[in-house]
């Protein structure tokens, strides 16, 4: 019997590295989406490649969508500088100005495209409740949504001859425990670029991804790989 | 007070010309996305932006995704030819194999990004029930599966600031009645395009759209304004 395809969404950093590995430990036969999405930082592009690489998948998709012209973002919008140290947030709701309008609803929509096309019934997405940044796109209530709408959206679903699944296989891990794991299935960390604002290859060491990074590694008792100019 | 906002779908055919149309007529400030995802018709982008231009929208924004690249429909790959006389369709489903795999989710996620930042709740777009081709993502289920979901997904959802909602004015029309409304409105249909395989402006008469929409006219008792090489 062939192994079971899965299309997983690797953007190049520590989680969806993770998550990839996660795809394959579990035996499914991998195909990696990077969606660029007009994000500021072409270098987790590069990072994507060469995890992808590394780890082997199948087939590896960069599909371009162009987000970045609707502007909102600070990681999309040249208007919005990205925040330094402690990172701005809306009073209300603890969501912070990095916040990509529906990223992830986008995401995993071109995602289904490809699994739909491949045959495939499942979908891997590196989202975390824990350490999740106050994104609501990140939280169990929104991947069931999605799951149902998956179910009813496609012809697959229609026809009833798979159910689509969202593996979330790190929603309930600390980064400190994400990054247990990645070392456990040989994630080489030193591949993965997190930072929102990296200079020639050295990650911020500042912003809201370089800081729960950090903490993560400092928590597991692991020395980080990566190059920072400010930690 | 300030009018409220839209997102409304544009392909250039004559359903979404007709939708947008009836969203000005409401009264919303419309912004018209047209999304490419890959489609081989070109002249779909500017018939949208003829009847942008001609109904009179806020802004307009042609957003480009490859969808082709996944494969999987004879409306974005080269190697399934658009069918001729009567498509053939999947035995057990009746879906045709123009269906391209889960388009109207990418559609309406892309939409739903524009949405939050410009503030608006409100998306619109010219799902058709009736005469719907068989495509899953047109069903009243899949629509309210992904208002659900925007809900969930978004900052605006979680801050309750507003309840997206997905209007579908065509829902319950017949293609006959999709035009006389869009005559009413002032839609010019030889603005508009519609064909899945046209050639030098002219549309081939042929294909599962053109048939529809030929059938349309004729029930409505008007003459279709566009040009057919085979009509």
């Amino acid at each position: 019997m062939r192994s079971k395809r899965a299309v997983v969404l690797l953007s190049g950093g520590l989680d969806s590295s993770t998550t990839l590995a996660e795809a394959i430990h579990e035996g499914y036969e991998s195909y990696a989406l990077t969606v660029r999405y007009g994000q500021r930082h072409e270098h987790e592009i590069d990072a994507a490649r060469a995890i992808a690489g590394k780890l082997g998948v199948r087939d590896h998709i960069v599909a371009e969508i162009d987000l970045k012209q609707f502007g909102g973002s600070a990681l999309t919008s040249d208007d919005i500088d990205v925040p330094k140290e402690r990172w701005p947030e809306d009073l209300a709701t603890g969501i912070p100005v990095t916040y990509v309008p529906a990223r992830n609803t986008v995401l995993l929509s071109v995602a289904l495209a490809w699994a739909e096309v491949l045959g495939s019934s499942d979908l891997f997405i590196g989202v975390n409740a824990v350490d999740y940044s106050g994104y609501p796109d990140c939280r169990p209530e929104f991947i069931e949504a999605f799951e149902n709408l998956a179910n009813l959206a496609t012809k697959a679903g229609v026809e009833g001859a798979s159910r689509f699944q969202v593996h979330t296989p790190l929603l309930t891990l600390s980064k400190a425990d994400i990054i247990r794991r990645g070392l456990e299935l040989g994630v080489d960390y030193s591949l993965t670029s997190t930072c929102y604002d990296p200079t020639e290859g050295e990650a911020c060491g500042q912003c809201d991804a370089c800081q729960l990074r950090l903490k993560g590694f400092e928590q597991a008792g692991v020395q980080d790989p990566i190059r920072y100019r400010n930690a």
